[in-house]
């Protein structure tokens, strides 16, 4: 009783928190008018429509949101821990990486067959496609990141998971020299042997050879560099209000925000940035919203190629009216603190350099192989001529080294470097692995039956287990292409869809692909409690906005 | 359509994210099976009663999410910004602090007749009560502060809002120097002139002088240091899980949390650190969680002072079951990197000095009076024999300084130094200035008709005014006290309630204070936004944990 009047007042309350609508009926009258007189530019309070969306939108994530929470509270009920069949000889298993590949093959290797251990630099697995919407705010890291120890839970032991980066693989004797990463084990060097390994590491970015990238650039890759990100914003907004005696030239270059990449990552941050401006920083700093833009630069003659035409003059036309800047045919040669120094090259063909200052870099060029990867290439003869890679086989295994299998970025199977793939690629392997398992056991019991029964005896006995052996076989990989998603800014994505009765791809824009976009990841999540949490912070940000204390 | 079908596998997802619980029934079963085998300490999967409680709490959070969520939609419908009656001449207030006081203060203060200066080191206002949760990430920092930009939007100009500390006052001359604390404006200096001054910058940290409580030991008292308390835990952790050569004193030592204070502060962090090892260290760290423990340490004969008696004797039963080992009649006397020296009385009375070794100390003390109010009170004459904070008199006016009003902690109003206490002073202030407001307005009204109108016709068209005037009064201040709340662990509070139409406190405990206190706080919370998320926050700590990835 309590409880229901209290709950009451809280309701009560926060009507009372609601300074300046009286009723529904009279604000929904004033936003109209507010509407029709045409003073609110920015997505946020357009359109009668719009609103009705807003509604639809909050009414139905509620609804997700329950059906989440209510699934999570049964699933708690029952939270044991899974057992491997005990008695079967178990391989050694190590796995390098813990993005989309590794991920996907642990999820689907079968512990009663493998003793797993993890070694990763960081302790969690990033949903990568999202990174772009955490830059801002829009979502928050821990949504969408997933502490390793927690998604494996009951199948890998907490003393099996290391938090350091392979240093070196002795492909011979089966051993890898991890170094710790975390501030616990900085440095702290150890040798863990295996039976079979999973190299799936990624990959680093691309930066060309220009120092300046590293230097004054933030990358678009891993959970941290949304957060510096999104530190160097505030930095700037708050550079630019509190420091009236800024020069306008020095102003200006402080609120230009440049992306380099016409790439889903780089397209998605400019989308999500201008977001940001028309949103957050109207609200939060007014004075500043004309005069902060941002700058798309492209070396290529077109954003973001893997889509089909009609996707992407939609998006550059949506670019243009959301007054986002794109810069094709344009190189960047160097970059220092406060410029860019580009190549343009002209409609006649002609090239020019140019200075473009900027406030912020953001740098989403490309992927290119990691050291240790490039060690392997260069020291291993069989891959001599891998380059962007590993050299693998239709069933990962790496060329000229046994026991050893690379999936996603750090192997060079032909196809783009993106999530999908190397998902798919980890959870293929991971079946393979299952089968040379289930071999592997079978082998050990026929030979422990042969020892027991000795030559007469056994044969008979064995005869049925070795022809389960026979039954077992490898499947080589097949890739299938489901689509292509990005967020294209002002609450529209595009979205190619490849639809197993058709051929052509389906392409979807708009709200519609917005809708699509938001219900695929959503779908895609690794975990419920990722989607509870990117739910909410959906909710959050349409709600109340972006804008929250530096704390 | 899409829509619907696409919501629909993302539910089916969720059963297929459903692991190993077949059926609800069955999962029931298996876990009153569990609970009967006894194998299950923690408060996470206990009694088929407590997870009725868990459903209903569930349900009865998205209800009360959907009501938030919908009436921000609503509100969000018409967000425009209020204006003072314009022409009406106005006072300057500065107002120097952003807690309790200066907040109560200024969301009372008529903007029609105040020209409002915002001056803090923080750019958020932090709701005290409930920082203790985000020592362990029960709640998140962002849902408990709310920006001052936001909160005051429409009420204060973004460019009177100061990240700054008041470094000076000139009483005579009316005028306040700061020096900025963000990095952007880090030691720039200003002076601002004010007609009134409002003083309410708090008080900090009791540490009776010794060194080493700053240099190793963490306070509760601002946001940052829910963050470092956090950080910190983690930190040992790490350590011991990835040392594996720790000395069985080392391991014992890092592992052994102990806090200072007896206050609800210090009470309630025990509490929420028992809850994460109970809960999360359990399922993440799981060879940690027998051998970390807490401490708590108070001066006095008893923790809790402020509560009724059977309320203090079920808690420190209850940390007992829990335990939680309450050391009283304990005074710290020195502290160093690794031990403290405490000095304890005996039953018999009798004293004697102790080494304990710590991993982590969190230290709730109490407060005192900031640099800047002893300032003031050692230069003041009227305000010597001041010892707490700045004399003051029912209407809050310092005594000795016209026109400068304090409220909170830097004030000695002989009320304890409490979040209600400083609130409440500062809506009654408010309340107050605002008469005085009003008075000025109308005597520059009454100035203005005499000067226009002359010695002859002024008085009969002033009379009236001058009436008014008559009738305004300010009121002497009334504490309201409304009782006393504390989190004591295991999903537990207690509260003592004032009842108007009773004498005595009533006193509530168990589940039934901790509905109380989760609705009694929800209710106060500043902003349907906090609500929202602090609602959000338990959600998902009830059915997630607490555990996110460092990032």
């Amino acid at each position: 009783m309590s409880v229901s009047k209290a709950r009451l007042q809280s309701v009560v309350r926060l009507s009372r928190t609601v300074p300046y609508s009286k009723t529904m009926v009279r604000s929904f009258h004033v936003s109209c008018a507010v509407k029709n007189s045409g003073n609110v530019p920015t997505p946020r309070n357009k359109s009668f429509f719009s609103r009705a969306l807003e509604m639809a939108e909050v009414t139905s994530s509620l609804s997700m949101l329950g059906a989440v929470a209510l699934f999570q509270s049964l699933r708690r009920l029952n939270n044991s821990s899974p057992k491997g069949k005990s008695g079967v000889p178990k391989k050694n298993i190590v796995v390098l990486g813990s993005g989309w590949g590794a991920v996907a093959a642990i999820k689907n290797l079968d512990p009663s067959l493998y003793n797993i251990t993890l070694v990763s630099p960081r302790d969690h697995f990033l949903f990568t496609p999202m990174l772009p919407s955490c830059t801002v705010g829009t979502l928050r890291l821990p949504s969408i990141t997933e502490p390793i120890v927690a998604l494996f839970k009951g199948k890998i032991d907490p003393s099996n998971i290391h938090q350091a980066e392979c240093t070196a693989i002795d492909t011979s004797a089966k051993k890898v020299t991890i170094r710790g990463t975390t501030e616990a084990n900085e440095g702290k060097e150890a040798v863990i042997p295996y039976d079979t390994l999973v190299f799936a590491i990624g990959a680093g970015n691309q930066t060309f050879g220009i120092q300046g990238v590293r230097d004054h650039g933030c990358f678009l890759k891993e959970a941290g560099d949304a957060k510096k990100v999104f530190n160097r914003i505030f930095e700037i907004l708050e550079q630019v209000r509190f420091n009236k005696d800024l020069s306008p030239e020095e102003r200006a270059r402080l609120l230009h925000i440049t992306v380099v990449g016409g790439g889903p990552t780089g397209m998605e941050f400019a989308a999500e940035m201008q977001d940001f401006i028309d949103n957050d920083v109207k609200d939060m700093f007014p004075e500043l919203q004309k005069d902060i833009h941002v700058t798309l630069i492209e070396a290529a003659p077109g954003v973001l190629p893997m889509f089909t035409k009609s996707l992407i003059t939609y998006t550059e036309n949506l670019f243009k009216n959301l007054n986002i800047k794109i810069m094709t045919k344009t190189v960047v040669k160097d970059v220092n603190e406060k410029n860019l120094i580009v190549q343009k090259t002209n409609p006649d063909g002609s090239k020019a350099m140019q200075e473009i200052p900027y406030g912020m870099l953001v740098w989403a060029a490309g992927i290119t192989a990691r050291p240790l990867t490039r060690t392997l290439m260069s020291s291993i003869p069989e891959q001599s001529g891998a380059r962007k890679g590993l050299i693998v086989d239709e069933f990962f295994r790496v060329k000229g080294v046994p026991e050893m299998y690379a999936v996603g970025d750090c192997a060079f199977s032909g196809l783009p470097a993106t999530a999908q793939v190397a998902n798919q690629q980890g959870a293929w392997l991971a079946k393979n692995l299952n089968v040379e398992g289930k071999k592997f056991a079978l082998h050990e019991r026929i030979q422990a039956l042969e020892k027991q029964l000795g030559e007469k005896e056994a044969p008979s006995q064995v005869a049925g287990l070795k022809q389960q052996v026979e039954q077992l076989k490898l499947e080589p990989f097949k890739y299938h292409h489901q689509g292509a998603l990005a967020y294209v800014g002002d609450e529209k994505a595009i979205a190619d869809l490849k639809l197993p009765f058709m051929k052509k791809m389906l392409p979807l824009q708009g709200i519609v692909g917005h809708t699509f976009w938001r219900l695929a990841y959503l779908n895609e999540l690794i975990s419920a409690r990722s989607q509870f949490m990117v739910l909410i912070d959906w909710l959050k940000t349409r709600l109340f906005g972006r804008y929250d204390a530096k704390v």
